[in-house]
């Protein structure tokens, strides 16, 4: 019979029962008792090892529990069959190293995806969030509808028909977080076999993660009122993505007749278009152009809209307006999805837009976007003639076509060997070959004194 | 040539260009100015309605920019071709009716998925909260890493380290919002043409989701040690869906042996087991079990863990922990889903498990839950004889399955006469016929004189 040789260590933090576990444990593990062994009963174990039976009792039944070993009643407890032991591989796992490029460094960053986060209303969020936890609301620790949160989700088809000319009710909104989610959210309602068509150059994202959702993506040329509605009749898709009041990354604003033609594209068969309204609240000059949605008199438009651009990246909320068409569809098949903003952060949106802070918010970003927008106009002036302007007017970036014989390559390497960041237009086309010659320079996260030193650089670098 | 017989009020909020462009605007779309017809000048415009030339330019600018009218240089502004035009519905939308069933009343709710929100710890989380927002951090509102934060997941894998035993390192451990998104961002990452496999019964929501998103979906009965590997093998499943520290329903704590079958089955081939590990710190005899991915020394168990149960549902963060294996797929297929989560909630949690909350509160709600199962467990005892209960000892619900031959559908119903709803097993079997004779008895949400009076109704009910 095997010989129970444990040392009992009393005054140690483990409790005796857990020595005795982890002592017979380790000895199945690695051999010592092999299967079909018998374990001396209780009694004979406590009092060899001078502790009380119901120790060694509390060990034999953690034993038991995790199948160790197995009480045959009448005749004891046995090791269990334990075939194809994996051994425990000992000591602490090593840290993958982190496939880190170098960061490269520069002066000044035109970055396209900026957004001005010193303009963040800390203290009306604060206040906010210290309003609501004083509360001690029992309710925002439960699960919420997946939906969302009604009060917000009132608070943001209010705010869509006022500011973007959305016409939905309440119900149609659908909470998530973030664009990417809710992108995959809609793609698990919508279902397999649909084919997406997206704009070329497009946001480069949307179209990786529809891919990666195991859909047929199609690209459909573009002119300068937007994407080809023939070309789109001729892609044979059934969902169109499109960014019909500022597209990103040209700037190109849908005009009626266009949008009406798709509209039209839509309604004549089980057709949808996904309107992502990315960040259409900042526009310089004019009123905002009206979202498409609220153009549409079939019920064909999924909106997609965003916190981040507008307040913070970090905010992870965004939102779906749904055709009615669709709610049906997703009871079906996205209700079984819990929703993936806390309610407390939906509360907190939720006041921030009705309280008025939030208006008061997209106002001064506007002014303050407006005023490096017309600041970097201003400084590429010396550049007219070799190049031409494009996108201007909304959103945070523009574009330069250059017309100095550099191409878009050129144009970065020499403005990189200058420390200043500038992006290719390129990245955005899908399927076509890389070298074109426009760049994007985005100017959210600059401010005035930057973007003239940065400019002016630009200015001798692209001459 | 149309006449402009607009009415401006110049005391209005509107300023007047808007008034104009709207006028025009709808003029257009009602056919009162038809396609082609051409506009007055600027010029013309303004004289004929006494204000300045620059706010009609204004007017047209808009009008232009959504694409009303053209500029045809030389000869003026036209009124575009808009074919087809879809006419905005007058007024607001309707509410759509929400389709309720009327709330069914209950004096006691034996429900399996409640939490006992009363134990949140509201203090510790609100000075969390308000410390990190007294930071004024601009970094907080900065989008993070799409696999969350560093300090959170470092903080995660040591807690499932110490706590379940789990063997990884934290770039391992993806950080996501919720179980539900977790399981759709692992799709994206895993591909198609995998075949699922679930144990039976099972946590049906897990199963729906698998099934929503285009996965192949098969069940494997269970015995008295969990799934049966050979049916396993059989089902020609390449990903098993498993609970083996406590099935839900059925509370089965999976031995070692067939842990080990379970992890063999995995390592022949380019298989893997999603570890869904939803309750385990709630054990009341003896030591937690540890989780099956300590045992595992071939990489291949995906560990799917949730702060859901253990802190409060509205605390939408769950994480995986991948296995090496797949991380290389992760980066190409995963990364591109930014995080679902705040870097304000990450941090917040990340302390909360740092500095000790979270262990005090596991322990407390371990003495409170297990306070509550225990009373229940006293209360049921005159059905002796008449039940047979199971799946006691741990999580928060227990079986009871009925021997004095009434089937589920009659004790659902003679307890809901009384006000006590309880739960039926069948639900949770895939594809069986309906009626069996086991209930389910959830506990978290209720106190001990709830458990004491609606436990004193069950037993005249079942008798």
């Amino acid at each position: 019979m095997f010989e129970f040789t444990m040392h009992l260590e009393s005054r140690s933090q483990r409790p005796l029962y857990e020595q005795i576990y982890e002592y017979i444990k380790e000895e199945i593990q690695n051999g010592g008792l092999p299967c079909d062994e018998r374990l001396p009963s209780t009694r004979k174990l406590a009092q060899h090892l001078q502790v009380s039976r119901s120790t060694v009792t509390l060990a034999y039944e953690q034993l038991l529990s995790e199948g160790y070993i197995d009480n045959r009643p009448g005749s004891g407890f046995f090791v269990n069959h334990l075939d194809g032991l994996y051994r425990l591989a000992g000591g602490k796992e090593m840290e993958i190293p982190e496939r880190k490029k170098p960061a490269e460094k520069f002066l000044y960053d035109f970055s396209p995806s900026g957004v001005d986060l010193e303009s963040f209303p800390h203290n009306a969020w604060r206040k906010i969030s210290r309003g609501l936890l004083m509360e001690n609301n029992e309710d925002f620790y439960q699960l919420g509808a997946p939906e969302g949160e009604e009060e917000l989700r009132r608070t943001i088809a209010a705010y869509a028909h006022q500011a973007r000319g959305v016409r939905c009710n309440w119900q149609q909104v659908i909470i998530g977080a973030g664009n990417d989610y809710l992108l995959m959210l809609l793609n698990a309602v919508l279902g397999e076999e649909r084919i997406y068509a997206l704009e070329n150059p497009t946001y480069r994202k949307a179209y990786d993660i529809l891919k990666i959702l195991g859909n047929e993506v199609r690209t459909v040329d573009m002119d300068s009122h937007g994407i080809r509605v023939e070309k789109l009749e001729e892609s044979g898709a059934s969902i169109a993505y499109v960014m019909p009041s500022h597209h990103y990354p040209l700037g190109t604003v849908m005009p009626a007749g266009r949008r009406l033609a798709l509209l039209k594209w839509a309604a004549e068969e089980d057709r949808y278009i996904i309107e992502d309204d990315y960040d259409s609240e900042f526009r310089y000059k004019g009123k905002p152009i009206p979202a498409l949605q609220g153009f549409d008199g079939n019920d064909r438009v999924i909106y997609l809209g965003t916190f981040s651009k507008s307040i913070a990246p970090a905010i992870r909320i965004s939102f779906l307006i749904l055709p009615q068409k669709l709610l049906g569809l997703y009871r079906e098949r996205g209700r079984c999805f819990s929703s993936t903003v806390s309610r407390m952060d939906q509360k907190i949106l939720a006041e921030f837009i009705r309280e008025g802070y939030y208006e008061r918010h997209l106002n001064r970003m506007r002014s303050v976007y407006k005023s490096r927008h017309d600041t970097l106009l201003e400084c590429l002036k010396p550049l007219a003639g070799r190049v031409d302007i494009s996108g201007e007017y909304a959103g945070t970036h523009l574009l330069l076509t250059l017309k100095n014989g550099m191409n878009e390559e050129e144009a970065i390497c020499f403005a990189k060997e200058a420390g200043v960041r500038i992006y290719g237009l390129s990245s955005y086309n899908i399927g076509r070959k890389k070298t074109g010659n426009t760049v994007i320079l985005g100017y959210a996260n600059m401010d005035e004194d930057k973007i003239r030193s940065a400019a002016e650089i630009l200015t001798r670098v692209l001459k």
